[in-house]
């Protein structure tokens, strides 16, 4: 439910104030996980600005297939047409106003409002509305668009009418890293949605660091645990994996160049419009795969990939969206925030377009290992927003391990100073 | 749960910037849809204003015979009194507060607060309180009183100090009409409570077009698709209907010519306090009734009616009712805003009060196009209502067989604007 | 989930006017039972300020012992130390602010944070966090301390920097009354949290009168239903229960000071910080315990009390509690807001803690009539609160048995009073 637009000053400088007060190295005040007006402007100021991850082409796989997405109180219909185009449309009707589509996903000829049949073509033009007088010009009411694109098979939108011009430069930029894994040539294997009662904020953070991995059993077997640790300040206790850590490191490396795979770390959480990380990584275990035991859980491998040893390819994009790449099977979490105090992820396992379910991959053995660290997760990020509401709650300091957490919460409060400048 | 008021200053001037922005022939804008302030104003300016239909006469048929009703935070007991008059008071106890009456109906002697006994009776004195003191006059702790009146067996509360001015001008003009089905000797067959998950502005304006009545299949047996629509633009898929709609026309004219049933259509939807409309029209089908097959499905006829053909007697008062009267049995239809974004609609059917369920009506069919019908237009209305809470809706033009819907809001925002004026 | 803290300025002269409103001798105005803003001034200026009841000592019996407690946003953890002290922590980590401890009660060795392990002593202390800088200094981040008192086993936390002065005079003048019952021998017999649809001043209100007590039949079978009445002002339906009112309180009298047993009312509910009463009252029936004969319904005796008919030792204390203690055993009632219409009520049963559940005493006979009457009195509070609701709401006025209400509504006006004073 939309509310009426208060005066901005007081929301702004109030926001300015808390903005000003972040301390660098430490977790956010409280207002910015639990207040309705911040999460008002967490709306506007950034999810309504930004390139956001909504899907991948699979799941638009051929014209009139669409997705409907919920961005905060936006209803956005992404559909492929008939010229093989993803295309985004506001899903309200130009009529009255209607919901258009109502289910989360389908196919469609036209796009028809259940309520008088205003009939609009998957390239948003209305072709029918029935009885109107001769000055009705149905050119004026096509459905309104929503900027979209597509990076190497993912589906990103932006609701601003000038999405942010960085987006050109980092597509360039990942889209060598992505596409060997031909993501538009996938099919969608499983897609678990779970709300999480915490801030979106604290989903993104918690993603940001492994210095809670302890609590994550399944992730552990294949995932290094030394995530965000520098060499220097390993733990004596996380010493077995580092070493194990290096040398499967040394031969990804030698894997990616003999392949021409770009693998090198770029990490640009904070200072710019677009905050993202991408790297290639080393698996522990078998190190094919993220599941119980490492190894591959699907065939056949994606794209044109020749072994199963290529670790993950593991991207971030800020603000709602991170993605784990194997040589077998790809990973996609989108975060829409609901509330803010819940938060809805969206969990999607990608498989090669031509696997077999039963025969290639199990889905309970393909998503093992997500579903359960998902759960985890959403226990910590639930106990981390009920803590945040005592008044007793003062922002303490991130671990150096926690580096990564730090920037993103750098990368907001730079996105709502921009918003409330005075 | 009321909120402490606000101050007025910023409501006023922002709904006064709305209204001055309303465009007429076109939707709303959303804030009239889906915001709090503006339903506590619609609370306080509309509804806390006007007349407001509740019930029948048949639903306190007897001396102590009471329905709760509420109207947004208030609660009112309507109760017929010993001396056979319909009365309506707070449900307020004076001692505490208490809410006195829990029931939706029942029947009582006096009515008894369950807290601390003050005894009330249903002429409102104060009869009975324990262990006061000698200076406590139960003369000053009576039931607050609501003005209620009766129409032809209808019942209408307001909650205001001064009820508008211009209700008894429309009685007068509706009571030929409504009185020979005699209401007040019905008897209620079925009644149904449904909550819309939408505006209750909406829930009206869905009620006055036929352009969505595709959704309709029941309604539309006996229903004329053609309502709303001018012969001139009356579209090629209805000329059938219309055909016959005219022929219908015609020989209901003279039925009630003979009988001396006025048929005329009167229409001040716009322009005054008390908007309405109330017409005789044909039905389709067998013609006698809004059923199935459009013939009779509950006898005897109303009131001293000696033939079923009699069509629909259709009335329709702003803010929150409509009826249909039929020969042999009438639907009454009570709209009760309970949150922004939800609606009750109270449904009543009333068949002739010497009927006896089972022999001279079945109450599925009685009951079915109308139970059929609410629950179509409850999903067309919880469409209109997500549609609304998107930042790209923006209001969109009524088609020429809307224009009642369009005068409903002309309506409406009248009312807002006399409040809010600068 | 807390709000972004509003300029005060419009609250604060709101509520003054409230304040300066409320009419002695009536009700409070609507506001204060149903208002947002003023329930959370409720929070901040009369529970995060006074001495509040959270539970027995019997509740923490052991060092590592703890229940943690929700005092509106605030969540502590009350805990015995190893040396045997009553201890109370803010439940939030000092790292990122997680909830830590995420059960009602529990024992533990240290206070261990789920998400990234930071470890505390019982005795608040941070004795480990993983991987910090070297300039990390644990000593700074302990956690934050609650002020906590036990006052002859009864145990108040307060969130105030400076605690109300007032409460060692109290402690001082009721444990000669407590202390016979040696409450920290005793043990947990039940528990039963109840919520409340009311705001929690009605809750209070409803506990200090007897002018409803015909809705209690269990209660008043040991209970008189002269409570709060003068004996000039008795109603003649209560004329035989006073009489043997009388008769009984004589033999307590007596039967007390052969004992060295405090029993005289002291009474100072309002005018001072911290309202609170005590009296040991005599019983009906058998005249032993609150119970449906009145007989005991536990042994051994609490203490080394030497006789069942020691009528009830009862005390109130504002904001939150009260407290029945008889010969054989003890009930506490504790009132925790959780939204202004809304209140956990918890109540508990003590009894001697040598006493064996099944042999000494049935849970179900001992608890039997605060169960009901706790069931009839939240029917009371939630009719109360849905009538505070209708805008006809006006203050009414107190019966003369109802002055402790009236004293509670004067107490509470005071403490908001000093918060909003210009």
């Amino acid at each position: 439910m939309t509310v009426l637009a208060r005066p901005l000053p007081d929301t702004a400088s109030r926001t300015a104030r808390l903005v000003a007060d972040r301390r660098p190295g430490h977790s956010l005040p409280a207002p910015f996980y639990n207040d309705h007006e911040i999460f008002d402007l967490d709306m506007s100021a950034v999810f309504a600005r930004s390139w956001i991850f909504v899907g991948t082409e699979a799941e638009v796989a051929e014209p009139g297939d669409y997705r409907t997405v919920e961005v905060g109180s936006y209803s956005v219909i992404v559909v492929r047409d008939d010229d093989e185009q993803v295309r985004a449309w506001h899903n309200v009707c130009r009529h009255r106003g209607a919901r258009i589509l109502t289910d989360q996903q389908g196919s469609v000829g036209n796009i028809v409002c259940g309520y008088h049949k205003w009939t609009y073509g998957v390239d948003g033009r209305l072709v029918h509305a029935g009885q109107q007088p001769p000055s009705f010009d149905p050119g004026c009411f096509g459905l309104k668009p929503v900027h979209v694109r597509t990076v190497a098979g993912l589906v990103y939108i932006c609701l601003a009418t000038e999405p942010p011009a960085d987006f050109d430069h980092i597509a360039e930029r990942v889209t060598p890293y992505l596409l060997p894994h031909q993501l538009h040539r996938t099919k969608v294997a499983a897609q678990v949605d779970l709300v999480e009662q915490g801030n979106w904020k604290l989903v993104m953070e918690n993603n940001r660091e492994c210095y809670h991995c302890d609590g994550h059993p399944e992730l552990s077997c294949s995932l290094f645990p030394t995530y965000g640790y520098e060499a220097a300040d390993m733990p004596a206790r996380l010493r077995p994996a580092f070493d194990r850590y290096l040398a499967a490191e040394d031969l990804l490396r030698r894997d990616c160049e003999e392949r021409g795979l770009p693998y090198a770390r770029i990490e640009e959480l904070s200072g710019r419009e677009t905050g993202f990380r991408i790297q290639r990584e080393p698996l522990d275990g078998a190190g094919e795969s993220l599941s119980l035991d490492g190894s591959a859980v699907s065939r056949p491998l994606l794209g044109e990939l020749d072994t199963p040893r290529l670790g993950r390819l593991s991207m971030h994009h800020q603000p709602n969206a991170w993605f784990h790449c194997m040589a077998d099977h790809a990973v996609t979490f989108s975060v829409l925030p609901l509330a803010p105090d819940r938060t809805l992820l969206r969990t999607t396992w990608l498989v090669h377009e031509d696997a077999v379910e039963g025969e290639d991959y199990d889905v309970d053995a393909l998503t093992d290992v997500w579903r359960q660290t998902n759960l985890q997760d959403g226990v910590f990020v639930a106990r981390a927003q009920l803590g945040t509401t005592s008044p007793a709650y003062e922002p303490g300091p991130y671990a150096p391990s926690e580096y990564q957490v730090d920037d993103f919460c750098t990368w907001y409060v730079e996105r709502l100073g921009e918003r409330v400048a005075p």
